[in-house]
């Protein structure tokens, strides 16, 4: 039994930590880079922009022509062409001249500065201009963006769309990116059925498989859940299967008598078992094995406590597999209402926090009461020892958004 | 041209919330629920737990038996049974008698108290109680996770992975959901190239691709990218196709000499164009337009200009096309240097907000600098008429991260 040795939620955490992951990575089409984390450091490979271009809608000039132009100085320059984008001039601009330029379009040869179409005047050819211009008005310079061989970002950057944009600026169409950690999810339990309105005697529709789908994918990684019955002999298969194919393992349920000892002791022949019970609520039940390298994350059946021993436990692990490491970081917060606490036990208890004044009201239900999911939106996290916090307390909390990637 | 009728940022969007949208609901296997919106009424199907269950590893008792439970007067109980989660026992509990049982396992009849396995102890086919034990304890009752008939959820909830298990428990194996919109990108520009380290002369880095997908992507809707060459009869065509087959269009380009006309003129002649020209800055070249009913969000070229317009004018709306409403919710902060704001126009000004001191640095570069994303992380917001904001002023920012779903 597990009561005898059970080990603090830091220890668990201690242990967890020091199991040595392996993160693979692969190369991957940058368009599919959204949501991912960089295994690879970007090197800037082109100048950009590649030329000097024009910042605006307008026309390049020669600078010299205008500096001095004013409303009682006006300077007349005569349009010998026109640009856009992805065109070049082939006119080599000489003093008097101009050439309507469109925004990104490259500088004509000669020309050094570009007039807005706002501040000109334009008749018959001609462009009449009347406020003075300097040297490399409105141009973007060569590389001013961007500059061959500068380091712009660095391994474990989470990717998002507009650095997914900068990166192709650079010059990249495929990025080597951590892979997405493959979780397999066995559920055990010979009384869980798919979600029915007619259900046996003694079942229970099987709601784990679809939290567990989705706290997996909010994770970044990818699920692959099957239910199995409570038969040592078709579970060890399942679990010997898993470990091969799968980066982590979760089992759920065994906590009940009997079958507790089913899975662990399953894992225990297979490899070793370093966390089995925690001095926690809920999610005691709460065991660690690895087999051959991998590690298997053993969760209750009861949905309050997976959600809780995946939030504490797993989830950074599967963000670790990708690179990206997080902490459990709580915020104080005032309790709206006594909140029970056990003294020795680290304590998990569903809440609802108020942003806008700061306070928080627990959901104290049974163990087993779900809907104080749609209640809540934190935990709040009472370590061993702070025992019964009084409403008007400082407390500290959990948000569950925080608990996101980003 | 546009400046002639150049609409205000508040304007261009009483435009876009006015037009009409249709949302289009599908029903899914609940196991794809994650990150979708809700469009139907969750009403309880059957009673959670939908018997009186145990909440706890123990025995199942009859209250009366062990009512006067103490230390001094301990009460000797048989056990006759013993019951999993899954299973019933076919014993009738009779006074004096105790049968051991799971967690999660239906009450055997005759019982109506449960004793923790910790509170006892066992000897020999009996246990000792020694500590008194009420009527119903750890007994979880028939109906009081979910009652049945109860509605707990309504149409346009974002869904998660524990609502998702909350939804199984209620009875749900499929649900109705909004459908995830389709996006058709249309980007224009001869100069646009894949990312390679090998660009022509006059040539550019096709970048607006990525961060569209991505910033579609991330707004849940399925984008579709599409280069077309600016050829008024190929770009007629595929905007003619792309209106056919997708609830919303994004163009790109087209703010260039000749090139504005070229895109605006087509869906003018298709359909209609009321807005062209904002008074914004960056951005000032969007369009909307209706060909069909179907909406054509009209960018510009680039980047920066691109990220503000679908930032302030296309998220949200594709957001709407899945029952999602957000509005742009700015927030105030303390300006760490001076920020340059024209007074006559909408100023979205990127910027690196540090949360903890609450003040505001603005990344002031030209127009075509992507490089401001990776030093960025908010907007701020300065609307017409607020002019220069000065170092210590306080100012509004917008962050990227409130622009999030949720």
């Amino acid at each position: 039994m597990y009561h005898s040795n059970m080990l603090s939620v830091q220890k668990t955490r201690e242990i967890i930590e020091k199991f040595k992951i392996t993160v693979e990575k692969e190369i991957i089409d940058l368009k599919d880079g959204n949501s991912r984390v960089l295994a690879q450091e970007i090197i800037v490979m082109i100048d950009v922009p590649p030329f000097n271009r024009s910042a605006m809608d307008g026309y390049a000039v020669i600078a010299n022509d205008v500096s001095t132009a004013s409303e009682s100085n006006p300077k007349y320059l005569k349009v010998v062409d026109e640009v856009g984008a992805g065109r070049i001039s082939n006119h080599h601009l000489k003093s008097g001249e101009a050439i309507q330029i469109a925004t990104g379009a490259q500088m004509p040869s000669g020309a050094d500065a570009i007039i807005m179409e706002e501040d000109i005047k334009s008749s018959e050819g001609k462009i009449i201009v009347v406020s003075p211009v300097s040297y490399n008005n409105d141009v973007a310079l060569l590389g001013e963006d961007l500059k061959k061989d500068e380091s712009i970002l660095s391994e474990g950057q989470i990717l998002g769309p507009h650095l997914l944009s900068v990166i192709a600026s650079a010059g990249y169409k495929e990025i080597r990116v951590y892979k997405k950690p493959q979780i397999g999810v066995i559920i055990t339990g010979n009384e869980l059925v798919e979600p029915s309105i007619d259900i046996k005697p003694g079942m229970i529709i099987n709601s784990n498989k679809y939290a567990l789908n989705g706290v997996i994918e909010d994770s970044w990684a990818v699920s692959h859940v099957e239910q199995c019955q409570d038969n040592r002999e078709k579970l060890m298969n399942d679990v010997v299967e898993a470990v091969k194919k799968y980066d982590a393992v979760i089992t759920t349920g065994g906590t009940a008598i009997s079958k507790g000892d089913l899975i662990v002791g399953i894992i225990e022949e297979l490899g070793e078992v370093p966390v089995h019970g925690v001095s926690m609520k809920p999610g005691k039940p709460f065991g660690f094995g690895i087999i051959d390298k991998t590690p298997v994350f053993m969760l209750s059946g009861y949905p309050v406590a997976v959600a809780v021993q995946f939030d504490m436990f797993v989830r950074n692990f599967i963000l670790k597999l990708q690179n990206i490491h997080k902490t459990i970081n709580t915020i104080t917060a005032i309790a709206g209402e006594n909140v029970r606490s056990s003294p020795d036990k680290y304590n998990v208890i569903r809440a609802d926090f108020k942003e806008n004044d700061g306070v928080v009201y627990p959901i104290q239900t049974k163990a087993g009461i779900n809907k104080s999911i749609l209640m809540s939106n934190c935990y709040i996290i009472a370590e061993e020892c702070v025992g019964k916090i009084k409403k008007g307390d400082e407390c500290r909390i959990l948000k569950y958004s925080s608990l996101k990637v980003c």
